[in-house]
């Protein structure tokens, strides 16, 4: 089967497909020991510079638990610190900053991205996975971080709890709140057209911390910059894919930001999800990320009312969140079969699922 | 005024008030310089055993900035650690467990609560507090933590991000986890009883980490046990305000559990938690705290907005979550003279808030 026909692509367009596909967030990486042999220690940055290992990675999933989909192995950090502003990505905690984002000033820490010369090994894991991929029918993925998200790590300096600064600085500097997404959000369009560009089949846009903020900060402060990175890749047939935890409040605006595809996490069933989304859009998701440490029966039974109230056409199966470090490799790998078993009578309007 | 025509219990039975009460969630804490001084080092549990302390800490925030009710000083862990279960409070952290809760053997470590026996220096705080604010016409708040919450300290052994072994013990164990959750009822049930015998004129009840569960979980494994602790305090002629961070997708089953009142945090406006919620309960919110940490005129307009949405009658004017320690005093007086001005305007039906 063609990438193009594949169950996650035409599940992204809404289309009928013969099963629902399936693929991890961070299905690439510390839960697979051949992630952990490939890869040594160091910071996942210089791993991803490495363009025949970041395709390794990639793959590694898409051979052990047969996903519908593989996932650039990358960060959303890629370009921030492909500009110099100074970022790295500690394991275990996660993108640190030496110099965090304050004032006018900083906004010269991010010139303007130009992929190939900043990235170049990034298009070049793409190219690699790519051809890899092509014969085997199955779609990559590529990914940014929005706007939000990212400013998060750079004013933060780090993961943080209540986003203190970043808020402080969006409700007292809101000139400056608003130069720094729009200059995030031409770094983050500017890294997924050269993506695309490259060879993947859809995008993930990851507002993962979106979901600390209310209803109304959000639509005014933040869904203008998302909705410039989303509308940016309008008509150039990829799906866009728009994701981040605990945003049940603010499902109807992340899809209006423009996404094909809305990411769920695993607080709101998806029929839920889906009315507030409104009819049109996929739904990705949404099994607790921490039901997977436990027994498979805990597992069946919730990827089966993940699936029952995903409906079938336009669910693509998820996990709410990132795959755990500690996870058993068998339990996913049961999962992705679970779904593909289970998935037809789902997907075909067949009186099975009450 | 006495203390039963009070305007925060008036506004808790949806009444109408001639201000919107205001209080703050941790308004007694580290962000005061008297408490510091009062209070000194060592485990907060050590202050809560000493009556006439707790009283002192808890008048301090009343004093301070004429807030309309006053909240116990005590912590959601009093009760356990109160039947010997081995938890602390570390400042700055949380509660701890040294040995966690992780089979049918730990329930013999929670035996039922005596309150006069196991926690007569909360029941003589409260009689000290109801003479002392009697004559001030400021109600006293008494709380517990609610079951799920509770369970959630005692079995990760402390704070947590993603509640991994609770949510194992709750799929894999339904029944242990059934009996874990009455267990944990009864002994909420049992203390706040006591505290309304003692004299407060009012409870919550903190469900603070629900927000991690999904709808089905909350409904099927926590709400029972959550309805247990409110029903089992209807006709007592106390208020029972019920309150998590992050629960926008449960509020309608948090009320339903048996609230007058629903907590909100700052994630999903007033107006649209009511509807969420129904007709006649009052709600509870929801400024940010981290807005506090900003300049005035950030909190004034956030301020203005939470009193709009709230529309007045029925709102008791909170914060989203607990006081932050690093926020300005000045700050939250402020706040509280501006909420007392400007709520007239919108008790009454006035064409001023749009």
């Amino acid at each position: 089967m063609s990438v193009a026909d594949s169950a996650f692509l035409r599940a992204c367009r809404c289309e009928p497909t013969d099963r629902v596909p399936v693929w991890f967030m961070r299905q690439a990486g510390r839960s697979l020991p051949e992630y952990r042999a490939a890869r040594g220690p160091g910071s996942i940055l210089d791993a991803i510079r490495q363009p025949e290992l970041a395709a390794e990675l990639t793959l590694q999933p898409v051979r052990r638990y047969g996903v519908d989909a593989a996932i650039l192995f990358s960060d959303i950090v890629v370009p921030v610190a492909a500009v110099g502003f100074g970022v790295d990505v500690e394991p275990g905690r996660g993108p640190v900053v030496s110099r965090p984002f304050r004032a006018a000033s900083d906004l010269g820490r991010l010139r303007p991205l130009d992929p190939e010369a900043d990235t170049g090994y990034v298009l070049e894991t793409i190219r690699i996975l790519a051809r890899e991929l092509e014969p085997l029918g199955v779609p990559l993925i590529g990914f940014a971080g929005a706007p939000f998200t990212v400013a998060s790590y750079l004013i933060e300096g780090g993961p943080s709890r209540d986003y203190r600064h970043t808020r402080a600085l969006m409700a007292d500097e809101p000139g400056l709140w608003a130069r720094l997404l729009e200059t995030l959000a031409e770094l983050a369009l500017a890294s997924l057209k050269s993506q695309v560009a490259a060879g993947v089949s859809a995008v993930q846009l990851f507002d993962s911390w979106a979901g600390a903020l209310s209803v109304e900060e959000y639509e005014t402060s933040v869904l203008p910059a998302s909705r410039r990175v989303l509308e940016g890749l309008a008509g150039l047939g990829v799906p866009r894919i728009h994701f981040g935890v605990g945003t049940g409040h603010l499902l109807p605006l992340m899809a209006a930001a423009g996404a094909d595809v809305v990411g769920v996490d695993w607080r709101v069933p998806l029929d839920e999800a889906r009315r507030r989304i409104g009819p049109g859009r996929g739904v990705q998701g949404n099994l607790n990320p921490t039901t997977c440490l436990g027994s498979w029966d805990s597992v069946e039974a919730e990827a089966r009312d993940v699936l029952a109230r995903g409906g079938g056409v336009g669910h693509i199966f998820n996990l709410g969140h990132g795959v755990l470090p500690e996870t058993d490799p068998a339990i996913l790998e049961r999962l992705v079969r679970y779904v593909h078993e289970q998935s037809p009578a789902v997907a075909a309007p067949v009186a099975e699922t009450g």
